[in-house]
């Protein structure tokens, strides 16, 4: 059975995700969907490269159909691209695809203009539904890549800068990435940078923003401190990430994603 | 494989979706399930309508439950409709399937009133679990329609007033159908509404609320005007639309369902 | 086909979701998944155990994955737990399972401890992508429930405390457990702890909260009240609801779960 996973900023109130699950059941009915999120910030373009690069490495090996798409009807390309492991991310060539693609090695990148494989009528503001969700599908059913365009250049690819961590003698200056449902806030940072100011586990640390300055603790779990403490701790993904024992941290500490946070020896 | 598509106003927060879910699970265990989308807002069947009627086409022909459902427990019929191309449409008879049929033309109407299609007790609040899903489920699995009720005369079927634009001279007096996640807000205006007027894509036209006014650029796509502009355009579904270019045009007008809309000659 | 149902706090904005659903899919490309909920209110056990109770019967009989873990990674045990209708409950071992399970009647209790059976690296703050997740595919791909680790006294399995009503002469003191997206407002009191005051459908009832006070229409559905009008009625998983026809009574009374609640003889 083939799959296709499929990420978005559509959020699930509208009908969006669930019209192009339509579209795709039409187009290959025994294809099963997994959504990865649809609940990626909208236009939030590097959040959902974030995202599809570090959950692709836990989905089957398949069709890997993403959207976030804020220059929709304009003259951005729609692309495909083959990776090494046979994975094909399917989407606009903002950058979206490419942190997951180019961490797999890219085999080779096409075009998505031939007709047969879009719907009939394509909108100028739904290419998920017109364009996306059918070549996804049609490449799940076997289609070859080649026949959905003309091969590309994968150096022509857009790319997405990710910003990196600066990093001090005695501090850090990370940048917030996302904050998730618990309030956890997942930054650039990664192990090293900590490691590098010597703070160990179970050391405190200082965590300053613009106005306010907090402390917490280096942990590797929430157990590990007391219910209401700040902790900071290495994230499932491998992100240093500023949490609270059952707690919510970005309520506390009022960050959100793109806010400069600065870690630094107490 | 057979297909169930379901829409409904009960949101993913709550078990309600889940519940169903099971319920045609056990009883169609080899039926795939397509949620088209849970976020109608609580209540509302004219949304409801309105969504089941544009996403339709999009889907497989299968079984179309949709639920909103305010009098529920109450008088309302539970009922059934199949359509010419084969589609069924599982509901409650207050309007929310007569949109999307009557589009497809009826060929025929039931009644649910087979107790054997039911679930054992059926709950005075919850007739999605108890009734309605049992029922899709049941004709998923191949149950002919008139074993689930007696035939109605589909003339007998609740319909639902669409609201209409006025159309004058220099001006249109839209109601807003939809306002999306982005903030794209979606009136029952449709393009030759606008050509109407005169006004062709590239011109400005005036946007009146109840005590501001805006202008916006008639456009194809976001892409059409600089970020932050105001446009007009036809959406996905043929709707005339307000919008931002990468922005929310709803948080910036604060209008919303079934708010008043004049799109007139600047 | 085998079945996992799957029911966390984890919300839908993110990837936690998403990413199970992918490593379940690697491990059990033939399992189907139901998403029974989402969205119980992060680290509830109690409501997580209660959704899980109530949903239960209406699920295939499977593998239900249930995670709300506020102690991941610290030294509460992962388990998996047979009740006698062959059903397996997989998640921490907190009570969440445990209302769902003790009514069904527990079979045998296992420890998820067998390393063959989780993901080659387990994080210490996703143990339902890198450990529950796992064992819930492995079970349902048909490997016997003891060899994912040691059997466990059930008896030693933690349970969790449901508040019972307390019932006096005139008036019962209710604790409310579940607000729904409706503002349907659910308390731990029951049919016969209502009837016990003597009150019958159609009377009026009177609800006091801390500081006000209201009156309700003891009714078996919200058509037996006019729009607008509070009611009492059983819910359909049989808990005593307070409601507003065609309205929200939590957004009226502003209650919310855990909040006690009197209902009186007016």
């Amino acid at each position: 059975m083939s799959v296709i996973t499929f990420l978005t900023d559509f959020g699930l109130e509208d009908d969006f995700v669930g019209t192009c699950h339509g579209v795709i059941a039409r187009i290959a009915p025994e294809t099963r969907v997994i959504d990865v999120t649809h609940g990626i910030g909208p236009q939030a373009v590097l959040t959902g490269a974030l995202v599809l690069r570090s959950t692709t490495p836990f989905m089957p090996v398949g069709v890997h159909l993403a959207v976030v798409d804020p220059d929709v009807g304009g003259n951005r390309r729609a692309v495909a691209v083959r990776t090494g492991d046979g994975r094909i991310f399917v989407g606009p060539d903002n950058g979206l695809l490419m942190l997951a693609a180019d961490d797999l090695g890219i085999a080779a990148a096409h075009e998505l203009t031939e007709q047969r494989f879009r719907l009939p009528d394509v909108s100028h503001t739904f290419h998920a539904r017109d364009l996306f969700a059918p070549a996804a599908a049609y490449l799940a059913t076997g289609t070859a890549l080649d026949e959905l365009g003309p091969a590309l250049d994968p150096e022509t690819l857009i790319r997405i800068d990710v910003p990196e961590p600066q990093v001090g003698r005695t501090q850090i200056s990370a940048t917030v990435l996302v904050v998730d449902r618990f309030g956890n806030v997942s930054t650039n940072a990664r192990r090293e940078h900590v490691d590098a100011l010597g703070i160990r586990d179970g050391e405190r640390i200082e965590i300053r923003l613009t106005l306010d300055r907090y402390y917490a603790v280096v942990a590797q779990t929430f157990a590990d401190a007391p219910p209401g403490e700040l902790i900071l701790f290495e994230d499932s993904y491998g992100l240093i990430t500023l949490a609270i024992s059952r707690g919510d941290a970005a309520r506390l500490t009022r960050v959100s994603a793109g806010d400069e946070i600065r870690i630094a020896q107490p």
